[in-house]
């Protein structure tokens, strides 16, 4: 493999992208191929694409594909819906497995949406459900035999600290838990090896590592020897094991295939799966070795040049996803001057400047370059007009 | 308005397509659409394209053009997700308002999903719930003061047979049933006035009669009065009140924005949003006139020059939506013969074939060229050959 995969992308011109982490960048192709999808498939063959182009085997490819780079074997994963859907699908089958325990075990570091969908399927259950949140470093201290489930985003959102996944799964089930990993900013990120972590249950997103595009749809992985077990609660005909029998009654289909819902995205789909080729030749280990040198350049040169910004991610690179945040008081104007200089982070409430740093497309000269620019921002107080202090939506 | 509007799709060469009832042809413009989406919106404007490129009202602004097609009044439809987890979202909201009452009432004429949906919510309740199923024609007989909510598909997946929207609603509601009607073949198919009906609740799809391409997201409509007071049941981030403020407990967004689950599949969005604008000047009295006048010649075609086949769809029009069904024991062979020739409906088990006749691409001559093959296929028995009579998987 070589890195960086720049020639890959579609890059505009004059930009620093350090916001991979939320949305990846488009790459090389996939217009053409959406484009083709559109026309030769949709347009052409109307209703017989179905089975003439494989889009109703698309989500369980795709799912292969995302597997290899997650340590999942064949048939594990599945694509489908949202991160959001996902999860609660992952939850209910999870807490099916565990009938008599009734507490969810989160962490205060989990994306938000992860924690509302667990209130919701709670409110669904009526059978005195907890969710239980602690602070991340408690995670482990407050895992015992009432826990169900621990569901724990692996890389934090805001300050890329990681989880260890292998021994805090090891914990939970000795504990006699279920533990789900959300992969939202690990897939495609870090090394992560699903098989060996011996984890029940797995999500993650395909928009922002992945490059799959705006909306891109969500997976699920289910460890092989469960996958025949678990009851959906999502129960849709496409994971029903004869759809087009039109069965009054569910019947699940087999393995993975029955985590599926609805009809799939299939234009997503086309996109997302042209996105994941950059992949073909990636090392994970090659690309988690380049990340972390990205990301401790990246801390080293703002270190140096702008004082005033505190490092909120651990300095530790093992500990640590594929991007880095600085607390800074002024963040949310900072963040908007840079943005209109083409360097392009992101900021979290209240004082987060977040900068994913993805090696596929993003090189050293990159990151001495953003920093350049944010050390010219901070040093001449840049930040500090009406135009970037201003609060509009921040997505 | 003019109909048809056959010039404003690309529809093949030599093709006759009576199976915009499952997958909608493709709109012109939507090809030029998608691929500036992903250049000029996903690879110029990267993350910025949430805010500059309105991608997080997408699915609110296309609710209020669904909205015009189905009387539903502006910011009472939002789209997202698939048909399925909108069934569920709904059944889940619906039971919610009726605490006291355990029985989902539907007919076996429903599409399956929506029952296997339904069947894994009452799995999660664990509360005594129950899904009872009863035949289309009694209904009205079933509802009684024990139903939380009556579930229904206005018009039959496949028979073409419509419920009476007001009259069933009514009943429900006088009983103290939550009405929700799934509309997947009522939405641009037929004249639908759900602020009339005054159900509180209803769901759709977007790929058939919408022409929104395959896997379009669906939609969802919850009566302004009681938006609310919903207690969503898949309460993701996108739902929430202030989803980018991060807080750890879920609040539901003011209105029918709460019905919104994760990221919005923004690919599909922009195609949807393209392919909608076919229908700005249609008016749905004419649609519908001009559907009912193909389906009835349809019907005297085909009773009068395919004597083997036996209509199963209503003969009265105003009980039928926009597709006719015959019942013929070698169905399954004859549709592939009958698709060979360039006439494409399609077939569900065990013996029926399917036609949906769409008038904004479909017009008399096509009906009458449509009938012309199947005639001679049927005289001269051209579906009784090994290729055609092999079952493959059917969708």
């Amino acid at each position: 493999m070589s890195l960086p995969k720049k020639h890959l992308f579609d890059l505009p011109d004059g930009i620093i992208y350090l916001d991979g982490n939320s949305l990846g960048p488009l790459p090389k192709g996939v217009t053409e191929v959406v484009q083709e999808m559109l026309t030769a498939q949709w347009g052409a063959q109307l209703i017989k694409g179905w089975n003439a182009c494989g889009w109703m085997e698309q989500p369980s490819r795709i799912g292969t594909t995302i597997g290899r780079l997650i340590g999942a074997p064949e048939g594990s994963v599945v694509l489908g819906d949202t991160l959001s859907i996902k999860v609660f699908q992952a939850l209910a089958a999870g807490l099916n497995m565990r009938p008599e325990r009734r507490v969810i075990l989160s962490d205060s570091g989990n994306f938000p949406s992860d924690l509302y969908m667990a209130q919701g399927l709670i409110g669904l259950k009526q059978a005195g459900y907890e969710l239980r949140v602690v602070a991340p470093q408690e995670v482990g201290a407050a895992i015992d035999d009432t826990i169900a489930m621990v569901m724990l985003t692996q890389v934090d959102y805001r300050t890329g600290r990681m989880h260890d996944m292998a021994t805090l799964t090891k914990q939970a089930q000795s504990a006699g838990a279920v533990m789900l990993w959300d992969l939202a900013h690990s897939a495609g990120a870090i090394e992560v090896d699903l098989a060996a972590s011996n984890a029940e249950l797995a999500v993650g997103c395909t928009y922002k590592y992945l490059n799959g595009g705006p909306g891109a749809p969500a997976f699920i992985y289910v460890r092989p020897d469960l996958a025949d077990q678990l009851a959906p609660a999502l129960s849709g005909w496409l994971g029903h094991d004869a759809p087009f029998a039109f069965e009054p009654d569910y019947r699940p289909a087999a393995g993975i295939e029955r985590m599926r819902v609805g009809t799939p995205p299939v234009i997503q789909m086309a996109a997302l799966e042209q996105a994941l080729c950059v992949w073909d030749d990636v090392d994970m280990a090659d690309l988690r070795a380049a990340s972390v040198a990205l990301c401790d350049l990246f801390i080293a040169e703002v270190e140096r040049r702008c004082p005033d910004l505190t490092l909120i991610s651990p300095r530790d690179g093992t500990k640590r996803g594929s991007q880095v945040s600085f607390a800074f008081a002024h963040g949310y104007a900072a963040m908007q001057a840079l943005i209109a200089r083409g360097v392009i982070g992101d900021f979290r409430a209240p004082d987060v400047m977040r900068f994913g740093l993805t090696p596929l497309y993003i090189d050293a000269a990159d990151v001495v370059g953003a920093v350049d620019i944010l050390a010219d921002i901070l040093d001449n107080r840049l930040w500090d007009t009406p135009e970037f202090r201003t609060p509009k939506r921040v997505t």
